[in-house]
């Protein structure tokens, strides 16, 4: 097994991805990295001897957080992002990680990688931590914006494959991201796909309000890329919020920040369990091959929990399983049910 | 001027209500005020003499929490909600205020009340606190769940005029709920509309990310309802779990127990900040009169906020200011402008 790692994209990069695959490399001596970025840059961050399994793709060119996704990886053929997913494509690496543009990824995934066989629209699926339980995978949370019913379907299908298969979550319970949890209630895509789900032979639990979308209810919650994104936004900017507004009460005066001492460790765990670097890769669902997007912020941890994944992604034939499900197991054929 | 208020819905009903009438009669000794709901119960609960603008009329019936709206609107016309409706729609009374179901205020105001002239659909629009600024205005929370581009600038076009003469906000900054702060982004709806609110007059300061979203960087956010409803609640959700969570960390030991009563005060001020009964009513903008969704576990100071909030719609004239706005002031026509 080959992983490919775009060693140039994140905010800690190249530090954190090396890091994180020279850790997961003596973890795993069976496994293959191909780092994939400038060399000298990669090298003077480990400076110690690199283990055979470990080997470097020199690129000079990187696709910054700013650009035009689609347009950026059609003009930087080379950069490090678009040479990784196209060992992906050539069947030179099972899969590849990156911690760079998530619009980026998308898109090379989608330009370079290609889509998975009977997928229509892809979907990317962090997993977001819950206030209790082991957290919700949360698909999608911004590949796929205007998703129809059929769209809403698959990315259920594979975020409850992947849920099983590779986060070891028995019989993932699906829920659909609803504003009220009777079956009539959303906008009419919501209407529409209730039905099919409660069909599909997934463990559909029903509509999932977003109250309760951090309560550890449904191990993955459907909706489309634009409601995704704004949720996974939305949490981060509530958390730093609130752990900003928090910080001023700590510090507010003596007394205050004699108390914020005695606090700090179990404030540091909370604000840690709602850190994204926590879970590890977000995977790019629907392409065919091994994608994962790891956090921008990721450091060696949170890279060698990505790396987990995308190791975990091809021991287990996802792109084979998910193939499968979509074509002849949960999901009917897109002819016989579509109006 | 006349206010009616359905006294029958709410968690602390009829007594925050009957409680936040009286505090507001003397504070505005010039506005009616027609109780309408269980007169013996409300008498109960203020064993007082009242003030001759207060007034009471009777119903038995009351539509509760967990009915279908729409149909509990038709088959009760002669509960609290729908005849405080009827008052609106019939000029016996200017504004109404309710604490009862969302779903059912909203079938009031729609079925009964009736929509303003112009309008194709109307906009829940709740003041959200924010962590810096005076909170931020949400159109639609709720209301519409399937939004055009039409409806999404008739949102902003009303919450802007509410924002401006309502809460006092001089020139709202209008912002449109999105995934990105580039023009580009978004689904279909997002793209469509935000060329046109850029020409629509209004002081449109372009997309605002969810992130972004609490920060205080725009008076108004304009979004579909689905996404409206499920940013509503997500907030509540991550507050409640956050400050759950802090709770625990709070009360894990002696030392915990210490600090926490010194910074007791200081964090029930940071909760009651993101106590949405601070922030009053919620407008139900499009409909022909004034109608004010009070939060439902308000007390009466909250009820008495979403009163000032209908005794200052009424008074700034804001059906005949908006039916305007939209007619020939920053809206064009539709039929010009619709593909």
């Amino acid at each position: 097994m080959r992983i490919a790692i775009d060693v140039m994209g994140g905010d800690l990069a190249p530090a954190a991805p090396v890091q994180g695959v020279l850790a997961m490399a003596s973890e795993r001596p069976d496994v293959s990295f191909v780092l994939v970025g400038d060399e000298v840059k990669m090298r003077a961050v480990a400076d110690v001897p690199w283990p055979r399994q470990v080997t470097v793709l020199h690129t000079d060119s990187v696709i910054e957080m700013d650009e035009e996704p689609a347009r950026a990886v059609r003009r930087k053929p080379d950069s490090s992002l678009v040479t990784a997913a196209r060992l992906v494509r050539d069947g030179e690496a099972d899969a590849m990680v990156s911690a760079g543009s998530t619009g980026a990824l998308v898109a090379a995934g989608l330009l370079v990688v290609g889509r998975l066989r009977g997928i229509h629209r892809p979907a990317l699926a962090p997993v977001l931590p819950t206030f209790s339980g082991n957290g919700v995978m949360l698909a999608d949370a911004g590949a796929t914006m205007d998703a129809d019913s059929h769209n809403l379907l698959q990315f259920a299908v594979m975020a409850s494959l992947y849920s099983q298969h590779v986060l070891g979550i028995a019989n993932p319970r699906v829920g659909l991201l609803n504003v009220g949890t009777e079956p009539g209630k959303g906008n009419a895509v919501c209407k529409e796909v209730y039905g099919r789900l409660a069909a599909s032979g997934l463990n559909f639990t029903g509509n999932v309000e977003a109250r309760e979308l951090l309560s550890g209810a449904v191990d993955v919650a459907v909706c489309d890329g634009f409601v995704g994104n704004v949720v996974l936004k939305l949490i981060e900017g509530v958390g730093l919020g609130l752990f900003g507004a928090l910080r001023e009460v700590l510090t507010a005066g003596m007394a205050q920040k004699l108390a914020g001492a005695v606090l700090k460790p179990s404030l540091v765990r909370l604000r840690n369990r709602f850190d994204y670097a926590e879970y590890g890769g977000a995977p790019f669902l629907g392409v065919a091959g091994g994608c994962i997007k790891a956090h921008g912020s990721s450091d060696a941890r949170a890279w060698r929990s990505a790396l987990r994944q995308a190791v975990r992604f091809v021991e287990q034939d996802m792109v084979q399983k998910m193939a499968q499900g979509l074509a002849h197991g949960v999901e009917p054929a897109r002819e016989e049910n579509d109006k």
